[in-house]
């Protein structure tokens, strides 16, 4: 068997998320199915499972065969097949230990706020329209306190018993140009939507009706209700994999 | 009767190009229906009609009425009924005499193509996807001979009758990072697939078919048929008019 490593693209838009379900289309069921047409089928693991209509830039994913595999020549049948909305940017031969999701030591998003009155066109699948400028300064020094290891209960949906710890080691808001915010974020990995829950509040912050410095507080509580709810989730882009 | 300036944005992957034509899905269409449902019927003008699938951040339009008109909330309501594929980015009083199409001095237009192998899901409406690398440095050799006052008659498709001379003051193609070329021409106006018919060509030199110096021969020819026809529209956008 060899195991292989997929960097994917992808446009969220028109998925009903990252992981495979049955009778909808997922970024996970048109990749498999894809796989299976060339090499009969395989099982796919992931870094980030993302939810319906999140994007990816640097998404990883592996499987491993005892198929034949030219790495080049199927990263270009995929391509063909699976274009433009899922691209293969990169299909090559991992060590037999790599695990996309197991082997992965850390997860990077970027979520992006217009907040500026017009809409943008060309940033209407891949940015939160929010409509009314934010105090950028806020949010970032709101920001800061996400860093460290914390348990992060207020800013996860679901937890179901697992830990809600997490050691987040980027947090920062920045303009990128005048009515547009990008808010980076990295961490080991990351509860079920965590970055929404931390970008909900951001823009709380930068509206003016919550404090930077109440942030701590909201972490301590460990509880969901402290928190403000989470952003779209079409304005979230995973971005990078760290092994 | 006061005349209004436009400054406006779109995707015009959904639409039937800029110019109103019966029975389909227009930008002039849409945006003189909505400005009907505000002031009344009016006509109005635009600097660059764009063709089917062209694309804009920097259009300006303009229309004259003797309604009363507040621009700001005559901009936030065009944006709620337009939005987000049309954007109307500033709406504001113009002199007596402007006239979007007639007082414009020049035109920018952007012309991207994806010269990597995978395809980019958020260039997917907005680049030509070619797919082979191409020589950047030759297609800016080739780009140098557009500028200046030329007849393009061999760029212009169904001159009938009209001066195809015109004046490009820009015309270059640069890398915006690997895989990603752009091309980015000025004019004082251009006519009928001018910019594509460049790019196409531009296309040619760079994958190495054509020599950069035969550019000066083919635009002497004053021949449609010693071009290279004329690249997909959704790789084209018009970025900026000088008045």
């Amino acid at each position: 068997m060899t195991t292989y490593r997929l960097d994917l693209a992808y446009d969220g838009t028109d998925f009903h998320g990252y992981a495979r379900q049955p009778a909808v289309r997922t970024i996970q069921g048109e990749l498999e199915a894809a796989l299976e047409r060339h090499i009969g089928s395989v099982e796919t693991f992931v870094a980030g499972r993302t939810d319906r209509g999140v994007h990816a830039t640097g998404q990883v994913a592996s499987f491993a065969t005892d198929a034949a595999v030219d790495p080049d020549r199927l990263r270009r049948s995929l391509n063909r097949m699976l274009g433009p909305e899922i691209a293969v940017l990169d299909l090559r031969s991992a060590g037999p230990g790599f695990h996309a999701r197991f082997s992965a030591t850390g997860r990077a998003y970027t979520y992006l706020v217009l907040d500026r009155e017009p809409p943008d066109p060309f940033l209407a699948r891949t940015a939160w329209h929010y409509g009314r400028p934010l105090h950028g300064d806020r949010m970032a020094a709101a920001a800061v306190h996400f860093v460290g290891e914390h348990d992060f209960a207020s800013f996860c949906r679901a937890a179901e018993g697992r830990s809600t710890v997490r050691l987040v080691r980027v947090a920062t808001w920045r303009r990128i140009r005048e009515g547009l915010l990008a808010f980076d974020v990295a961490a080991t990995s990351f509860c079920h939507q965590m970055v929404r829950s931390m970008v909900a509040l951001s823009v709380e912050v930068g509206r003016g009706r919550v404090e930077p410095d109440t942030v701590p507080a909201i972490i301590a509580a460990r509880d969901r209700a402290a928190a403000r709810g989470a952003a779209p989730p079409h304005g979230l882009t995973l971005v990078s994999v760290d092994y």
